[in-house]
């Protein structure tokens, strides 16, 4: 996909890595605060260049299985950040399952289809309503279908599913012998309430070390699941694919777990200081949007988005991303993964630049 | 694949990432020397967490392209070792011609066939002779392929391809309009003369940091091409299942490049001299095998293959890998990248191993 065509931007990886000269970027979800000072020690270990076991080093497993009921050490592979756990899970799916359908929640983020397609199954989609799964929709559509993938708290919604809905899709799919993939990278940023673990042999759990621990550039994920099939699978392709995920990254995110638990509860209260600055004040701007109650987005409203995300950028350097590339056309997705001086600074560009615009809101 | 089966040890990752119990490993190839200490000071900056460019560091590739003729920072792109540079062609054919032939040299690294398999491509043999290809049986397979992988020095059989052929499949494919994916990680370690670098906006040449500066569990490789289409198909792909390459690798890549090239000769000189070591060791011993000339590799035959790596393994606790496992079944391959003490007691235990079993070499 061109990142930029006929002038326009037409995709998020345009503005990946993009920063400084005074932009301000509402774009990438990648957390601002500095990851714990104690991954830092005694990095020159040769151990630590040498080859690793492929489904991850034992220790970093071993404190995985004790966050996780009744887990043991082989229910998980350690990958290259999420995005690699989701591939080596849609590939498993295909070895095992051959060309089958996996049901999209809509809107998105923004690789999950391309993600399924490149595996070399089919995505179909079942429409969110007010950023949340309609459970009576999610039941017509999930029976035609082999997996299910769901986020929550989702990005770019920055909604966290309701309990009843997600016990029902835990049970549902669990009859139907369907597959759950639930990505939780952001789990522990819920604002709002407790995170819910949907369990069962059914369930591929996707996580990473990025968001909790501000360590996105590392590329440290995991996938946990139950089902020996599907780990045996992921393992051997990512023995052709990939090898060991780095070492390094590896023993960084073991020592992150070990951090007292105040680490996170300190970054969830600033993320949620956040939250209820940019939700408040896009209010007070007239926006139309849904409280996030966990992850750091938000994904208001507006006409002309693809217009209106360039025009940002081009004109007022600000990066925001256009809800299109998420499925939601019509809306445009702010991260305020970033300081309130910032955040101030970039919404007041962005009123400017809505001037004489009320009726695009 | 499961890694033991009926009590047959029938895959590599069943040794990979085993040591110590007084295990002799001439399994992995991965080199025990150190990485140069260069790379470990100041790693705490704050910018190596965070998410880099998709398709790489722009310093690292300003520093890659200093080492072609006439490259520019575009024609790279950084992965997660040359295993994901190789998986990335070739989903990247797939995505550009659709489920095409890759030609591929028997014996051959292990993952080849399954890392062209998994992205939807078939691949198709050609035998080497002597542990090079015969350039007569080449040019007639070529024929029928859209690209073709070549990987000189060769793992596993250790052997250079002689300039002729290199400059004949350099011709031959460019007449043909078909990719030649050169894997060339091994071009810094070759004892009988300088690399041959093939050329052409045909060739998609795989590389990685691994084996040159013994940073094996850092995951970083990269992917060096002309053709612009590639480069890009193979971005989108990464982005959507992978994201940056670890950022603190690529650093350490970076700082690897810079220290002085003495440092390669002097790791060359060394694995030169256990070259000679293990060659003599093994004819004297009535092996047959080739010498190698460039990796760190021998292919010497051996009746019942399977076998011996089983025994070697659970009775002498010595790692040899299964010929068959590369497509040479009546081999096996030693990886001579220990030191020369551990080397002299693992060749007494294959030689206490093969006593009155003369009629297997």
């Amino acid at each position: 996909m061109p990142r930029i065509a006929d002038g326009k931007i037409t995709s998020p990886s345009f503005f990946i890595g993009l920063d400084g000269n005074g932009i301000i970027s509402f774009g990438s979800g990648q957390p601002d605060l500095p990851p714990p000072k104690e991954i830092f020690k005694h990095l020159e270990n040769q151990r630590l260049f040498k080859y690793g076991l492929i489904q991850g080093d034992e220790k970093l497993r071993q404190a995985l299985a004790n966050e996780y009921p009744n887990a043991r050490i082989e229910n998980f592979v350690i990958t290259n950040g999420a995005s690699e756990a989701l591939d080596l899970v849609f590939r498993a799916i295909y070895q095992i399952h051959g060309r089958v359908k996996v049901l999209l929640c809509r809107p998105y983020y923004y690789s999950y289809p391309s993600i399924v397609r490149l595996a070399g199954l089919e995505p179909v989609y079942v429409n969110l309503v007010e950023g949340r799964i309609d459970p009576r929709d999610f039941e017509k559509k999930v029976h035609d279908v082999k997996a299910v993938l769901i986020n929550s708290p989702s990005n770019p919604t920055g909604r966290v599913e309701i309990l009843s809905t997600l016990r029902l899709i835990e049970k549902i799919t669990e009859k139907l012998g369907i597959y759950v993939i639930s990505d939780e990278v952001y789990k522990d940023l819920i604002y709002e309430r407790e995170n819910y673990l949907i369990k069962g042999k059914h369930v591929l759990t996707v996580n990473s070390f990025s968001k909790t621990y501000s360590m996105c550039g590392l590329r440290v994920g995991y996938l946990y699941a139950r089902n020996p099939k599907i780990i045996s699978a992921a393992t051997d392709i990512k023995m052709d694919t990939s090898m060991n995920t780095n070492i390094l990254g590896q023993e960084m995110a073991l020592r992150a777990m070990q951090v007292p638990k105040s680490f996170t509860t300190r970054q969830t209260a600033i993320w949620k200081k956040r939250r209820d600055f940019i939700y408040n004040e896009l209010k007070t701007m007239g926006f139309d949007l849904w409280k996030p109650e966990g992850a750091f987005y938000v994904l208001p409203k507006i006409k002309h988005s693809q217009r209106v995300v360039n025009e940002l950028f081009f004109k007022h350097k600000v990066i925001a991303y256009d809800g299109a590339w998420f499925g939601a056309p019509g809306r445009i997705r702010l991260s305020y993964a970033l300081e309130l001086a910032q955040m101030k600074e970039g919404l007041a560009r962005i009123r400017q630049y809505l001037q004489g615009k009320d009726s695009w809101l």
